[in-house]
């Protein structure tokens, strides 16, 4: 496996209207993008810093994996960490050839259009790993 | 505000070398540098991916800030996120003044020589914010 950067770091927030002024006035930059992923069930917000994207998270139902994680972690925080490569497929082929184990066998469809998988947490010593590809480039 | 990207992040681990292996096989990159930082009781190993660096944390004692939250999150993780700014001093006089609590009123010594200070986390919804400088630039 070789990434080129990180892609972007999924941080966990109870309201996006609440956490979006603090990351502006961080990063010295607006918000460009909100977006829902209905079948994740959360709200997205994108920021841009240097190579990287900070996607805040806000769930839309009780039943979101995100809602669940702030049940344990209440005042939010970084849910994953997503890291970019080429060529995603034979990507997660060699990680389970390695001995990593995946919670997506294949990608699937991200926010923003990435192709997306994610590594098991088993393996990943605690951050919960994400590999995406973009399939425009 | 206005950092230029994400320095590192900091993951905190039990044991350095249980992990290394899986950071070298997900990174497809050696740990370039160990290092102790005696102050914060810990010892550091550091990987590079695109402009950010990863950095792992394992407690050298039990009074070690990252041996108490292992005790709250036994499997490890995103510990910290540091951004790279440039006039440290003016940017924590100026988030101090935009109403932000700071750890660090005034910059410190962290590892690799850079100089750091945090953000409380009170003010960073939940993500351990540092900023840091590299006084060689």
């Amino acid at each position: 496996m070789k990434p080129t950067h990180i892609e972007h770091l999924g941080i966990a927030v109870k309201s996006l209207d609440e956490v979006i002024p603090y990351y502006e006035q961080l990063l010295g930059s607006k918000c460009y993008s909100i977006e829902e992923v209905a079948d994740q069930k959360v709200r997205t917000a994108f920021f841009k810093i240097g190579q990287t994207k900070i996607e805040l998270l806000e769930p839309t139902s009780p039943e979101s994996t995100i809602a669940k994680w702030l049940e344990k972690n209440p005042h939010g925080g970084v849910h994953h960490v997503a890291f970019c490569v080429e060529g995603l497929q034979v990507v997660l082929d060699e990680a389970a050839a390695a001995g990593l184990q995946l919670i997506d066998k294949q990608p699937r469809k991200g926010a923003e259009g990435l192709n997306i998988a994610f590594l098991h947490p088993k393996s990943t010593h605690g951050v919960l790993t994400e590999l995406c590809e973009n399939p425009n480039k």
